[in-house]
């Protein structure tokens, strides 16, 4: 049975929000759809952290295979949801079913990848460095672990109603880091959001978790997010969103009596290199893929390739061209929300008319949809126009002719930070790739090469972060196992007496995980 | 020859500051000393941050084995400034020659530990997740590893002349990852910085860097130092000093157009447990110890024992008598600064004048000393007095008695975060420890048992951080090997071809570095 009822979950409790109604709205329809949602109140907000800063201690006091099953039992208690999960979201977002159902494999995969995490340990960086008691002065017993920060908001993302929310990647590195959860659910799929939170609090249950562990909050506006930010006992934030949103919290935060840390991802254009040699062997390749990725779910990624740097000359006019045609043949289709379209439609048209643009594509824009649309300018003109360098969320692109390639990494000495920078390269763009690649990984988190910017594969490896403002803090991840190291601090035990030392600590290592002894890695 | 002219270094070259003049004051003379020194102005603040945003992309592309050697060569040529060094710290601290022979050895050992983490190799966490190329869909080859985030500005301590200031663990771990350093030098030891600073510049040369990577500016006033925050190339900030010194730092950079992190160490009242049967079994020995740790460097460490903790009774009165004979046996000694002392004296009279304090000793206080002061308050009287939380540099201690061992857990959850915690106990007291761990893990950075705070052990397991405001920062630590963490960030690259990747990435592991392929540490 999945019934969806409009309401908050607090201390595993659903409760109907004291304040303002809201629907959710189907993009595809163009109607708003039932049930009514509420948004909840100071004292409802109050109640869900307060009991997510009592649940921590017990939380985090679980071993790392009761956490690993949690997040198993979620996954599972995700997919029990069946179908009734993936027809709410596709009328929540206008998002086609196989979308849907990749991503809720997306989701369910990265609570496993989490699961495996804690399961192979070595994610508390334990460190032990031995006493020297013989030594002027004699060393101390020094023991070094990890540990969670404390509860942490969650905000859920627009475009991605599964992997970015209720049960996404925030959620799982922060359960994973032993943190209770406070989401902040997106009004764009409030009902989606439901199904998930039911299923986390089912699984909260079953695990014999205390309740606050996990908290769903429903609302419109601003301020109770914001409100959340500000509560006492929340220690962390993690956001997908807009950069507008995403310095509100980060001030919020800043204003705090203790001041906590905002991992914020917000606004990236993922600039695109086309470096002579690949531009000229498969120019014409490259523009029908990069129209591919530029409209793939019709632009709503954050690594939407949003900037194309070549240099200019008969190979990128053809390029130029090739796109502009490619993209011509893509129909202007649904977008998340009437606001990202309109907030879409509005950066097109402001592209358009910045001098020393020139439009080489640009669909018909229809209310409540993202048509393709490509510009092209100089090197000069966009370093001249800060306008040209930010986001427009969606499936618009600006290509920018360099005259060299020191041109190139001239101008992306001038971008703001990145998600991804993609080269496009054969082997005799080595040289030329050699001189961007300092400069691109000071402005960027990740680099590619041959590829596109759009997929982000859920692994060990992966960065999904960057300078600022692709993310409020380039010092992380938030996908793939590194985003666990944002919800966790260093604590250190001085000659503790074994008795009172944490297992992954104890001599003889109990759990058998790689720690370092004196600064040697190993199991002993 | 150890001349000190009074200037400032910037690209490696000795240049007057254009900027208001200042002296060095000796405390044990109660007399400025020679030379002037000048501070800084806007234009030498821009050269010295654009120098290091110039040099950072050739200092991070050394080897870990030439940044080693480095760290060496620093190290070496601190001490070949010889007793001159001593000396002049002698003269502008009023520290005794003891101790600061002893800071010296900190300092180069402290240098020498990063050269090892260097070359131990994995301290750049290199993930690789192999290509997938049959999965649907193919899973591309990714590759993960930190690099520096950029210059690093580095204010150094009054308190710590040569550990944390101009080649102190900031330093040390900002030059280990890659990051050049501009270094504000404490205005109560320019002579001290200038000499360290020569070497470091002379290191730099010496290992043919550019002489970007260092700086020494001087100065007096807070406005140089926040131009410094402010400036667009500085892209960390390392502090240890007030808290009113550090939030005034964070408020700069979070007011930045990219916000940068501020990793502060700013203020610790570390409070000291004491257990029952501990206070039985040895309170007098404790008392002693503890007027020892209180008074040690007339009680300038941000680990002094500021606060202790009791359960009030017959055991708990005899430790606050022995404590307090103990104290009024040690004199009055020098402080570091006129302002340290008299912000010092104000301290210990506000804390006097609170209702339901009561003092149990109390030195004469005499101009520029610090006289040790002991009070006791009840934890009713404690908690309602937020004055009685803060922090008052210097050999000052304010006892808290607490009904029970709960009453000491509901005290903790009502503290400041905190650099330590310290319980005293025997085998009897291990089930009161065990309530009270979990309080202590969520408010402080290091916890000791049977021993005092001061003493900060320089290795690999050490953690010397905590939650706000013990720093700014909660995440990280600023002494030992974790501290290289606040200046690293992640990157991945994708599909890379092999001559692009850097060394520590390639296939065939030619550094023979710890690495996790697909998620299995290893040295393949």
């Amino acid at each position: 049975m999945s019934v969806i009822t409009g309401e908050a979950l607090i201390g595993g409790i659903a409760v109907r929000g004291n304040g303002s109604d809201f629907k959710a709205w189907n993009p595809s329809l163009n109607a708003h759809i039932e049930p009514s949602f509420h948004t909840v109140d100071d004292d409802q907000i109050d109640q869900a952290c307060r009991l997510a800063g009592a649940a921590f201690d017990t939380f985090r006091a679980t071993t790392d295979e009761q956490r690993a099953a949690f997040l198993e039992t979620v996954a599972a208690q995700i997919l029990a949801i069946g179908d009734a999960l993936i027809e709410r979201a596709m009328a929540e977002t206008g998002l086609p079913r196989v979308r849907l159902e990749g991503e809720r494999g997306r989701t369910v995969n990265q609570l496993k990848l989490f699961a495996d995490l804690l399961r192979e340990g070595s994610y508390r960086d334990v460190r032990i460095d031995s006493a020297l008691p013989e030594r002027a002065p004699p060393r101390p017993d020094l023991r070094y672990r990890l540990i969670g920060v404390g509860p942490v908001a969650v905000f859920a993302a627009s475009n991605f109603p599964l992997a970015f929310s209720v049960a996404g990647g925030d959620t799982a590195s922060a359960f994973a880091a032993g943190c209770p959860v406070v989401l902040k659910a997106h009004p764009a799929h409030p009902g989606t959001s439901e199904l998930v939170a039911r299923a986390v609090a089912k699984a909260v249950e079953l695990s014999g978790l205390p309740a606050g562990v996990f908290a769903l909050l429903t609302g419109v506006g601003n301020a109770f997010g914001q409100a959340v930010v500000a509560h006492p006992e929340i220690q962390a934030v993690g956001f997908t969103g807009s950069r507008g949103g995403g310095l509100a919290l980060m001030g919020v935060a800043a204003a705090r009596a203790q001041p906590i840390p905002v991992y914020a991802e917000m606004s990236s254009i993922n600039p695109l290199f086309l470096l002579p040699g690949a531009l000229q062997a498969r120019g014409f390749d490259i523009a029908q893929q990069f129209a591919g990725s530029l409209t793939l779910g019709v632009g709503q990624f954050c690594t939407n390739p949003g900037l194309v740097l070549g240099i200019a000359g008969a190979d990128f006019d053809a390029f130029a061209h090739a796109a502009a045609a490619a993209l011509g043949g893509v129909a202007a289709g649904p977008m998340l929300s009437a606001g990202i379209a309109g907030a879409y439609q509005k950066g097109v048209a402001g592209l358009a008319g910045q001098p020393g643009v020139k439009t080489l594509a640009l669909a018909a824009q229809e209310e409540g949809k993202g048509g393709a649309a490509l510009f092209v300018t100089s090197a000069d003109a966009f370093l001249a126009d800060k306008a040209l360098h930010g986001e427009v969320f969606g499936p618009a692109s600006l290509l920018v002719a360099c005259r060299d390639v020191e041109e190139m990494r001239h101008v992306t000495g001038h971008l703001e930070g990145q998600l991804t920078a993609t080269l496009q390269l054969e082997e005799s763009d080595h040289a030329a790739a050699e001189t961007l690649l300092p400069a691109l990984e000071r402005k960027v988190g990740r680099i590619l090469a041959n590829g596109f910017p759009t997929g982000v594969e859920v692994s060990t490896a992966m960065v999904h972060g960057g300078p600022f403002p692709a993310t409020s803090d380039g010092r992380s991840t938030s996908v793939g196992t590194g985003a666990i190291l944002r919800f966790l601090r260093p604590v250190c035990y001085q000659n503790l007496p074994q008795p009172l030392l944490p297992d992954a600590l104890r001599d003889g290592n109990p759990l058998g995980i790689w720690r370092r002894r004196d600064g040697v890695l190993g199991k002993e």
